[in-house]
């Protein structure tokens, strides 16, 4: 590569989104590319030729290494919706005039659907005006939605802080184990897709019993069956846990949380802000079968415990970002990496480069077929596809007491 | 010691007090004491006579090391309050009778505040009634909040969960920063000490800028002055992140919390269910200011987090163990093990037994020179004081990516 790259981080961050700035920045110190930028805050900032130069943060391997065990973006993120560009060719023309600046023949960001959009929508742009540079998109997203790839970086690690978290909320509420039964309702992220509250299946074991439900936004949420559920639970267990979405739904379409509160604010993309379907829920139980209850929320700590990642993950976000490159260094643009499973025993993954059309804004929700018939578990099958995901463990590099971090100047 | 021992667990569980259970056990086992008990849930288990053989978990070293790794009360836990001795003599009575039925010498019970009452109360009965059996108590709470004692083990480990934790959190916060502010409010565990609220405190670092506000239970609540505090640092950063304790009233004595949902839950021993005061906080902001807010409360992780238990708090969990056995050897009882800071540079800590009396029913707040002019923040004596309660780390031992417990068959 003759020009200069620059890579970009954009929409909800990831315990691992950083791995994959660490694996651009590598493959393309080792293909000798002159300037490798950051942008700071994603495109937004971009647009306001807000950028860093990485060499300065990552020049020596301790640098590589700290960014990994570093949550969240560290260039900074952006939730930043490409306009249409009919109407909006200056948007567009700004970007490129920035790149012409910098001299940055390939532009790199790591997001999920709607960071892809981006990804097509500045190649289709290149495209249409017969510009030369070129646009690559690396995966990233704890909702694991983005379809062809075989999963999603980031995912890993928020599975493994989940089955973590709600083994040790699990252990927690079975503590008190001669008192009436405790109910205890984690709430986890996932709008659409059900992966994240499915990684609670993970945390069963033979050390630990698991939850006791699984409530997934892919199926229509039936609050008097919940109900019942809840009261059969109760009756023979002194603990009881059950993992929620925040996006399941009722038959009507709308989603539990607005049942407590009408006013749900919604981000750029429209998206709703979920919050408070453990509270509602646990609430409810309460009301109806004066069981104590407990809402646990993991909130973003979710997508940002890096202390806890898993290696698997962090690997393959570094390996995605440094394939983006080494598939930009033969020409190819308006394409996202995608993992490929090639082996589950021993698992094994590999990468290729794969056209952005067929995966911006397409999510992928989880299989109708690793549900079990009642709708409130996991089976094997997803077991086999997560398990190997959360596998391994990177050390975080404590200072003072303190997992450390690398952060901007 | 000639007779058998038993220990047992009392009140919300910590990540450590596993760890003064092993500590028990390993100095009993040198002692060549006959059998050590577990009581199956605290007093209440006792009461059934529903006990264990601990060495059929911990004969081996791997027993005694996955037991440190393991959250909660492995035993079981109870919140159980031994009634007044006159008119329950037969209460009594039955803990004796079960004592000299497995031919117990010493009981020993890991808990805070309450539980130190059910040793104080059955030490009292015993001299009273001339009987032999000793009671030693070892401390145990993540609210720090027994009196005497320099420390409470469970605190260092909770507060580390929590300061790192927040480094995650602020690094999320932070990450959009073009857009308008987000304000972050986290509620943290303590009903009337902010010992662990004052932990937030400890994410300041070089590479992390901290919370931007503290709110202990410790100081009056002003909503009128958070608010103002709120509105002015949001004009000029783009993420606040803010600390408040569930235990903060406003200045009529009602619980923030309780000005959400006026119904709050009562345990046991009379204690409010806290919770919701984030989200209360989060609410109101958002209805008066417009700016986008986020409501997180760290929940039981808090006193579950083993994962990232502090290994200065497992040591002396450990320890506390480890000397109330000698201590009872020497035949010490209605006494509790303290520590006792020896020094801060290097930290080093030692422990005695003290009067249970001195310690029952006696919560210590965080002292008000640690807190600063404007109620919002600690200053270095809390930074001195708890930092070295942080430091070190046991790592878990991982098994199908998930951290392993041992469990009671």
């Amino acid at each position: 590569m003759k020009g200069n790259i620059v890579v970009g981080q954009s929409g909800g961050p990831t315990a691992v989104i950083n791995s994959s700035v660490a694996g651009v920045y590598a493959a393309a110190r080792k293909l000798g590319v002159n300037k490798i930028y950051g942008m700071v805050h994603g495109i937004q900032g971009f647009l306001q030729d807000n950028l860093c130069d990485l060499d300065e943060y990552l020049a020596d391997e301790t640098g590589i290494e700290l960014l990994k065990r570093t949550p969240s973006a560290f260039l900074g993120s952006c939730r930043f919706k490409m306009p249409k560009i009919e109407g909006h060719e200056d948007v567009y023309e700004k970007v490129f005039e920035i790149m012409e600046k910098h001299d940055i023949e390939c532009l790199f960001y790591a997001g999920g659907n709607d960071s892809m959009d981006t990804v097509k929508m500045l190649s289709d742009y290149a495209a249409a005006h017969n510009k030369p540079q070129r646009f690559m998109g690396v995966p990233k997203t704890i909702d694991n939605d983005l379809p062809i790839t075989d999963h999603c970086p980031g995912y890993g690690s928020a599975a493994k802080y989940i089955a973590s978290s709600i083994k040790e909320i699990i252990r927690d509420n079975e503590s008190f184990g001669v008192e009436k039964p405790t109910v205890c309702i984690v709430e986890i992220m996932g709008r659409n897709a059900g992966w994240l509250t499915a990684s609670a299946a993970l945390a069963k074991g033979d050390d630990c019993s698991g939850v006791d439900a699984i409530y997934l936004p892919e199926k229509t949420f039936d609050m008097a069956a919940f109900m019942d559920k809840v009261k059969k639970l109760s009756a023979t267990k002194s603990s009881v846990v059950i993992a929620v979405s925040e996006g399941v739904k009722i038959a009507d379409g709308r989603y539990v949380c607005e049942l407590a509160n009408e006013n749900v604010a919604v981000d750029a993309f429209g998206h709703k802000q979920m919050s408070g379907t453990a509270a509602y829920l646990a609430a409810e139980i309460a009301k109806e079968t004066g069981l104590k209850t407990r809402a646990i929320e993991l909130s973003t700590l979710q997508r940002a415990a890096n202390h806890l990642a898993s290696l698997t993950d962090i690997n393959e976000a570094f390996q995605v970002g440094h394939d983006a490159v080494l598939a930009a260094e033969e020409g190819k643009t308006g394409m996202m990496i995608i993992l490929e499973r090639n082996g589950d025993d021993p698992y094994q993954c590999g990468t290729s480069a794969y056209d952005i059309h067929e995966i911006a804004n397409v999510e992928r929700s989880v299989p109708a077929e690793w549900i079990t018939e009642d709708g409130c578990d996991l089976n094997d099958g997803y077991e086999k596809y997560a398990r190997p995901l959360i596998m391994g463990e990177l050390q975080p590099w404590f200072s003072n007491g303190l997992p450390r971090h690398l952060v901007r100047k």
